[in-house]
């Protein structure tokens, strides 16, 4: 029985990142999407907003919940018996990061394996910082979130 | 429940499929290693030597098959009820590569997802054409292949 | 005046192709788009097919003409009176061996500029051989090539 | 008719950045340098003195201006009625982002094409930032910048 | 006779870096390890621990000695009388940066050459910040570092 | 005293081969450029001229001779007590093989070294095989070999 860990900043989950997800539930019996606490970055969404955003989106899949953690990532997939880490690769640097990652995570937790899935070429450009900024100068992110994200970020821009 | 397949030469299987296969059966209820029949190509071994020498190394799983096959690979995934492509990346020109063809076989079949997997980069430079050259020109490739294959490629070349 | 030159083996011409085609002629007031010449190669269609092709799908544009052409590139667009060479970019491979090729043209005629347009991202994984080894594996390649292309493919497969 | 816009930080100018330059006015009618402004960063150069330094070295040519712009680049292209942007390109990583950028872009604006060409490969590793760095520490930075952009950065660095 | 720097954060060093120090010795008569004196950044040890520390690891060579420096690595390298650069290559983005950093400095002096090992790819994942986020994070560090630095890291991060 | 080989197909020798072997004589004490007999290619030049050609070439330098290998690279270092094996570096698809060669001679051979040198930006772009390209196809190769080189290119091309 594979579990699923798909961890990510989801400020805020785009359409790229719900690919992966559509994905992933197809490989793992079970996903926990979990948003990663970074107290250094200055999100735009807080992180209880990020993991309700996430919940709203991912209620049409039953074996998918949603989670945040902090500390090593090899260590929350222990105590949530995940034999798996959900990557989504979209370009070359990505690769070679996520490929110094996966090495260093096997090295810490043997028995963890990445698993990387290729995102629908469609969204291989989305990234939620490129979404953000496109929005805050007034352009169009139709099509690159989900509705109820593009509101929030609306909202967001406009406080 | 996951059936992987994992397509390839094998010309033959090295010290770094191995560790793919590995983590393969991790991820997968069961991995059909199968051998890719291309005509064109002059092999070292024939079709019926690598799919001997793979199942003479895979005994120790008990859900991992070898078989071999011809064709689109999506089509024999369909013949297989299999639902995952398994797919070993080393380098950045793999990378490339196999993004189009994860591409391409999404639009062929929606169902069946490909699975990249990093192999140990203990293994990262390792190929089987790199292997046979380096032992056609009489260098060690101990550790690079069981001792069974390096056996029989020495054979090989003695022939 | 911008007449620019759109050089390729067009074997056979694919949406990824007619994406750039679209796109020079926004830049270019006149487009050539040119077969290569190319014996060495053992191509599915023509010379002269893979001309016709092309210009039964060019003419919604009243300012491409489709040529073909052996020998230097830069010679050929000496004779077209062009100043531009038109190129697109798929992938980081595709990158490295038009930057070179870019410069090397670029010191043979420093009059005439190489102009890179990025195709868009849905074809981005689009190569003419890829159509054409699904096709002949049996693989369905409506939406890769525009229809009467398909057909063609087709005919070819089954003679 | 082209009319195109060069966008960039220009802090300052470098010899690549006119060598982009030189080669966009003979593709486009118009070129519009425009100077990004970014509130965040802390340049060396106040965005007057940016756009002042690039005028002095342009008029040569009688199709290019320069400019300065905030927002969104494709919505200060309409204003311009731009059809083109004007990216130069340097290396593998260059060609990652810049991919993202023109696919959004084309997305925001689908009759704004961006176009790419190759910086001559004598200025391919030259970027402000390193010419800032090698001139405050010390180095001998003739032949990067042109003379009085060589001056400028002395006077800013001795202020 | 090769006089060869070998400069760095070495923040604090790792196997990688020690690696690329046994390969340097056999191709240098002399290498001085030299730690760049970066005001910017916010170390985990001061430039005193990090010299101490490398020298109490490379007194196994005789022709090693230990330093750091500020300022343009061209100058410190002239004061030096070395005639060689030792940089060490992990991945395609470390290699693109070196590439512009060896041509800028190769522009600078022209005598000094620079010169690429490649550490072993047992290494090639490893970085000194990964392997401070790792402990800080409370993953184990043995074998990415030596054992003494290991006890150093955990010390600097329970004060 | 490092004894470095510098091999290659040099069919023929270009500017960039030359720029490598200028620095590599700065690092080592004698410099060894050892032409691969490859019998599968179809060489412009006879194994005997190219080692001729590149001795016309090298008679500057005091310390570098020309010869010529078939088989293992390291058991040839070996056999020249060599301990270091120069390679250029120009493009990343370079880099990538290169690493996957130098960690497999380092496998066979832990004492000798692979060395790699950063080609002149201005030579990044020239390999042997496009220089033939463009000479047999009519263009000017001036300034990308020798000129006795180009004598002889020209006089192949007109046999």
């Amino acid at each position: 029985m594979n579990i699923g860990i798909y961890p990510g900043s989801f400020d805020p989950i785009t359409m790229g990142h719900l690919d992966i997800i559509e994905r992933a539930v197809k490989v793992c019996d079970h996903v926990v999407v979990s948003v990663i606490t970074n107290p250094n970055k200055n999100p735009m969404f807080t992180l209880e907003e990020r993991v309700a955003l996430i919940e709203s989106l991912v209620t049409i899949y039953d074996n998918v919940t949603v989670d945040c953690f902090s500390g090593l990532l090899i260590d929350y997939a222990k105590i949530k018996n995940a034999n798996v880490i959900i990557k989504g690769l979209r370009a070359v640097s990505d690769f070679e990061y996520e490929c110094q990652m996966a090495i260093m995570n096997k090295k810490l937790a043997p028995n963890v394996e990445t698993v990387f899935l290729m995102s629908n070429n469609q969204y291989s450009y989305l990234s939620s910082s490129m979404v953000k900024e496109v929005a805050t100068l007034g352009g169009c992110i139709k099509g690159l979130v989900p509705e109820e994200i593009e509101r929030e970020i609306m909202r967001k821009i406009h406080e």
